[in-house]
């Protein structure tokens, strides 16, 4: 009789896993089923804002795979509408609910894969819970935005400025809605430093997003049911829709109950082969924890490229191979409008919270060539440790080209550079690239240079 | 009396070189003279394709800091219209002629910077002094092929397919001209492996660019000191104006004259500080030979952003700091209208001139999320060690976004990271910049699969 691997949810990481297994086990030695309570497997979450905003045309565009798929070329069950509902670790069992009929069902498991996701963080504000309030973690909440913007939404108000909600602010513009956007820092974008995050804020002024910084959301004004306006700083802003950019946690509950230990930051804690601590189970993807390599700490980061490759690695150790997920550095990307931002590494106040003395430049200067067309400005802003000249993190926000140069700052972060030793490197230059001292390279240069002066302030 | 400082070269190298002695010694404490045969200083000869192209508006706009910035803003002497004929290093002295006059004076100094740049190789083809027929190393090149189109020129040759072929046969499609290249081996752009070359090829057949691959220039047809035809591949081909871009070579005769070490590679050799193995002789730039980090072997690569930093590195030593020039790893990128081309490390011939035993992977991946607006084909290569996965080079064709991520791989070898650490890193991801696998990563992916079946080709 074949082994069998149960998936608790049918995304990123838990289909990843699934299909790893596969590759390396044939069907004969492994059965495979993944339940997934929502409607669609292995999709896009973080296309979602690009649907709304009408550059994605379908939603099936964001379904990588669907169940037949899974089903005809993997042989993998994939049940969708199905949720595991309760784990039984000692006797390795779940319990699940299919959630149109309500029946209740059993299924035993050889290897468990925990792969629940992450929810997304409601604050306890009264009428929270009215029609026109969305998430915008899963199809389904892309479905019901749709739904609020064809029924003639025409002010959005989204509550939080962090990846997502900058996104949706793009998105709601795209369609032509008036956008407010209530943040209680003083700046968009809280992954960044404050200078950097006030770049972000100049660009989203300027494709005319309302910003209240600084303010907190107070209440939602509920009128038979439906939002109306969000009460914040002391005002009223009116509101057809409004979506929750408020960010997530892991989706640790179920794993907590079965009594998988959990880590400081709320994730399911496993080691570098995603196995947990009990036998046969194994996590990855957003309801993990995962390691900081500056940091040297656990964080929880919600991202699919991190869901991806640590479904891969489970999948690769379930199915007999050998691999590891190395951890993070804090990568993130995001574009409003035609203003990029990127960051990698710590900000300061994450620098700070580590216990790193640390200096910081900030350098201005151009994605191409000055003479060539199309350079337009570009940001750097480099953190390095005070006593080494080791590189701790780096944030960039400017005009098209600028963001994804922040994976070289990664590779550099990820290999613990000096600034010292980037400033040397051999990165590409032709005038439509960059100019001859590519932005990355000024940067650590000026770095350097602050810390030969010991980092004075001196002129 | 203050200490003198001779430069010889006006362009990136020199001009680095004394500006930054500059910045750290003034003029009371060192006296700086540059002196540079041609007519202007610190232009950008990389730009000169986007001048020709008409991308760049005015030359001037090339010209980064003329000789009257020099001297008033920095108090540099630079000379230009002068050229150094001779170099007396027992003495200490220059020997140098004013062009225009042909008047010759001496010049004592206490440090020499060797700046004198590459010079086009000019294959010893009969008719090749002809007039029409061009280099493109220097500004008064621009003006004098900028000439030949204002006179009518429609039929324009290009011998050599290397990145000034490629970006000269871009700008003379824009300019409306019927473009012919002309290359001996059976690729354009030979810093690439051939697969990789072909895709370069078909760009330039796309944008009309009429490709004579594996012929050789027999000759030039001359008719009153001009040229009307080329003679390749036992045929003619009608030009009223041919390029040459077959390469550059240092332009070191000055320097061995003068008895200053020239290298293998025909460049003056320095230590990783600029200086040459003579007393107060510093040279920077495309005259140098470097160190290539991959192959442990010196090189000779003319790109403006080597000899910017070499001269900084030069400058800051000359005064009183103390920099190291690392070596380079071979980093290159270019365009050919909407394709983008790069590479960094060894290609495959070079990795076997190198001694190393090796493997390759090709993968064809997307620019960004494949369902996201102008998501576009991307071609990686990496080329790694067999022993041991350690990265060696790697190539990159395709559409906009495509070759900057060449750094990121140019980062990884600088750091001499394996196959299989490159796919483990956090480089960002989010729809509008790549796959949820980014590019570089997929590519490092398929190369460990590869590394762990051996290399074998099994399906």
């Amino acid at each position: 009789m074949p082994e069998r691997l149960l998936v608790v949810g049918g995304d990123a990481a838990g289909m990843s896993a699934a299909s790893q297994a596969r590759r390396r086990r044939p069907a004969a030695a492994l059965e495979v089923i993944a339940f997934e309570r929502g409607g669609h497997t292995s999709y896009s979450a973080c296309g979602i804002p690009y649907l709304i905003g009408g550059l994605v045309e379908e939603l099936d565009d964001l379904v990588a795979r669907t169940p037949e798929v899974f089903r005809d070329r993997f042989q993998i069950d994939a049940r969708i509408g199905h949720e595991v509902i309760g784990i039984d670790t000692k006797n390795r069992r779940v319990r699940v609910r299919e959630i149109q009929s309500g029946t209740e069902y059993q299924e035993a498991y050889d290897q468990l894969v925990v792969a629940t996701g992450a929810e997304p963080r409601r604050p306890p504000i009264p009428g929270i819970e009215a029609e026109g309030i969305h998430g915008v973690q899963t199809l389904d909440d892309a479905v019901s935005v749709e739904r609020s913007l064809e029924g003639g939404a025409r002010r959005a108000v989204i509550v939080g400025a962090g990846y997502i909600g900058l996104e949706m602010a793009e998105a709601f513009v795209l369609r032509g809605l008036d956008v407010t956007l209530v943040e209680q820092a003083p700046q968009p974008m809280t992954t960044l430093d404050l200078e950097m995050g006030e770049l972000v804020a100049d660009a989203l002024r300027e494709i005319g997003v309302g910003l209240r910084l600084g303010e907190e959301v107070e209440g939602f004004d509920v009128v038979e049911g439906r939002v109306r306006s969000v009460e914040a700083g002391g005002g009223s802003i009116p509101a057809d829709l409004v979506v929750l950019g408020t960010g997530t946690r892991p989706a640790s509950g179920l794993a907590e109950e079965a009594g998988i230990p959990i880590g400081p930051t709320g994730g399911v804690r496993t080691d570098a082969r995603m196995r947990t601590e009990v036998p046969g189970v194994w996590a990855a993807g957003d309801c993990v924890e995962t390691f900081h390599r500056v940091s040297r700490k656990p964080v929880a980061i919600a991202l699919g490229t991190h869901a991806n490759k640590q479904g891969r690695v489970a999948g690769i150790n379930l199915g007999g191979g050998y691999a590891t997920f190395p951890g993070v550095v804090g990568t993130a990307v995001s574009k409003i409008c035609s203003v990029e931002v990127a960051r990698t590494g710590l900000n300061e106040s994450e620098a700070e919270a580590a216990g790193f003395a640390f200096g910081s430049v900030v350098v201005e200067s151009s994605t191409r060539a000055g003479y060539y067309p199309g350079a337009e400005k570009m940001t750097v802003k480099l953190i390095a440790e005070l006593q080494t000249g080791r590189l701790l993190g780096a944030q960039i926000v400017g005009a098209e080209g600028a963001a994804k140069r922040i994976d070289v700052i990664a590779t550099a972060l990820w290999n613990e550079m000096t600034v010292d030793e980037i400033q040397g490197m051999d990165l590409s230059y032709a005038p439509p690239f960059s100019p001859v001292w590519d932005p990355v390279l000024i940067a650590a240069r000026k770095a350097q240079e602050r810390a030969e002066d010991g980092w004075t302030d001196a002129p």
